[in-house]
């Protein structure tokens, strides 16, 4: 046990841990919902006027999805809304920051971190973009920091890329993921460090040929959305990429599929040697459209409708025992 | 009624349709399940020794599906194995041609079903890559091809894109779309041809990311494809790509988030500007995580599980009335 751990467990019989949490916002307060609803204690800090109130707000939200996700609810952890970093990071064993995507925000908040915390506190960044290395840049101990990457609804969906620099040891990688399975969420530790990880990455090839297509009035993004949800949306919800393609490519198998399809590489079939200019021409025409798709559906009610069609989802994928509900399958017994 | 639908409404007291579907394998079988499994009459052409084989697999796959899909599902229609193009084609009033992805092959294909078809039948390819105004050069009539591109498994997934160039009048276009409607399908009809059309594009970009992680070591196969399950796949199932960056964009909507994200245009955050070789090597590396992937299970163990998860998914979303399942429950209703 860490000294920081010790320092959890002299506040009730069994061990519960605290997280801090700084930075809310919708990944913040995601994170937050999180650690708390899986039994931690949470320290939360964030200094802007309508933090509170999205906080409670995503709260609310996780604590709807819990029965679906869970066999057995467990105890919610305690909230403290703390008034400073070091405030919140005090008597945590894990940090989650969710600042601002800019690098210098980032390595200041990264800095009042550390003053306030020990060498074994694991010290984690939910950015979309830097690597640990550039996060790392001046810190007091770079060793310490790492990327804990996650997908919204933090609460609900149970990816997170964790990412460490040649700095780290192996064994704070290991004891990041050892918490983050323990609010029942899958760690996937990246074999290297590239700017936006993996699930980014792939998402902003994809974006970026979206562009395009609507900049060229090949689609619009109504038609888009629709393309994606009645097609490898599906099948994307249940088996990836490359499993995918395994089976398309049939009895012969994956190396039959690559030999297949290894020449569509050298094709015209996306824009991918350039880049769309998203000016106000894009903007107005991408806004126009999306307008048009929610029609007169508010943000919270779009939400609304997501968190429950992704329990729904989940689920369903439960009682196949597959992907993701495989994943809520074994976590639920690893629980009992 | 055109002199077609006459031809087929003579041989009974409802109007039956009739398919000639020439190209089997995995996507052409999965159209003629379509067709038979929704009531019309398919002729079916493929001189290959195992088409018929497929087709019977593909069949009894849709219809172990059906009742999932369907509040009442409808009487099967007539499965005629047909000797030649010309003898599939006989009587049908839309015909969806699947062979290999070769210009030249498609070229002649198309040659020999206007040959033996009257000027009013829609001609739709499957084709993955190749645009209408390609598929028209030197047809007999080019106002009669569109392409009508499905995704696997076709007598699951609802989408259908539907393509045509300058040359197609838009009540062909328009008739294509209410033949596939009748088979309980989505057409989105593009506003522009384009190789690849738009999901195999969004999907392209996002294949050749992908081979790039897996190159570079950043992440597996099996990891590629936890991210995606875990995370968006889930996302992607519900809510498309615009409307789930909506939401991400917060009550201050769709403007916002494209301000915000849109520099990320210019960070280096896919390899966009390249394109990976396809080398021995890299092909080895993905066949081997893919085999560890699929840790003994047989592609047809691997359809059963994808099929069985589909079923599941989509009945979730009809429960939810979201998405695909908003679809079929329009579908059913319109039926009724």
């Amino acid at each position: 046990m860490t000294t920081s751990e010790a320092a959890s467990a002299n506040s009730g019989a069994t061990l519960i841990r605290t997280a801090a949490i700084i930075g809310g916002g919708v990944i913040g307060s995601g994170w937050a919902a999180r650690f708390l609803l899986n039994g931690w204690d949470v320290r939360f800090f964030d200094p802007s006027a309508d933090a509170e109130r999205i906080l409670h707000a995503v709260i609310e939200r996780g604590r709807e999805a819990m029965p679906a996700l869970c066999d057995s609810v467990p105890a919610e952890g305690r909230l403290y809304i703390a008034e400073s970093t070091a405030d919140a990071v005090a008597g945590a064993v894990y940090v989650q920051e969710s600042t601002p995507e800019r690098i210098e925000v980032k390595r200041a908040v990264l800095r009042s971190i550390q003053d306030a915390c020990d060498a074994d506190v694991v010290v984690a960044s939910s950015t979309s973009g830097f690597m640990p290395s550039e996060l790392q840049e001046g810190a007091l101990r770079a060793e310490q920091i790492i990327v804990a990457h996650p997908y919204n609804p933090v609460y609900l969906l149970p990816l997170v890329e964790v990412v460490a620099s040649a700095k780290v040891a192996e064994a704070l990688t290991q004891r990041a993921s050892e918490y983050l399975e323990s609010v029942s969420m899958k760690p996937v530790v990246l074999g290297a460090e590239v700017p936006a990880h993996v699930g980014d990455r792939l998402l902003e090839a994809l974006w970026r040929e979206a562009l395009w297509l609507v900049k060229d009035g090949v689609a619009t993004t109504g038609q888009i959305d629709d393309i994606i949800t009645h097609s490898f949306g599906l099948r994307w919800a249940q088996k990836g990429l490359f499993e995918t393609y395994r089976v398309a490519g049939g009895q012969a198998g994956m190396k039959h599929f690559l030999e297949q399809f290894g020449p569509c590489l050298e094709w015209p079939w996306t824009k991918l040697m350039d880049v769309p200019d998203l000016d106000e021409a894009l903007i107005d025409r991408i806004v126009d459209q999306s307008d048009e798709q929610a029609a007169g559906r508010t943000v919270m009610q779009l939400e609304n409708e997501r968190d429950r069609n992704l329990v729904a989802l989940l689920k369903a994928l439960r009682e196949e025992d597959a992907a993701a509900g495989a994943f809520l399958n074994e976590v639920n017994r690893r629980q009992q």
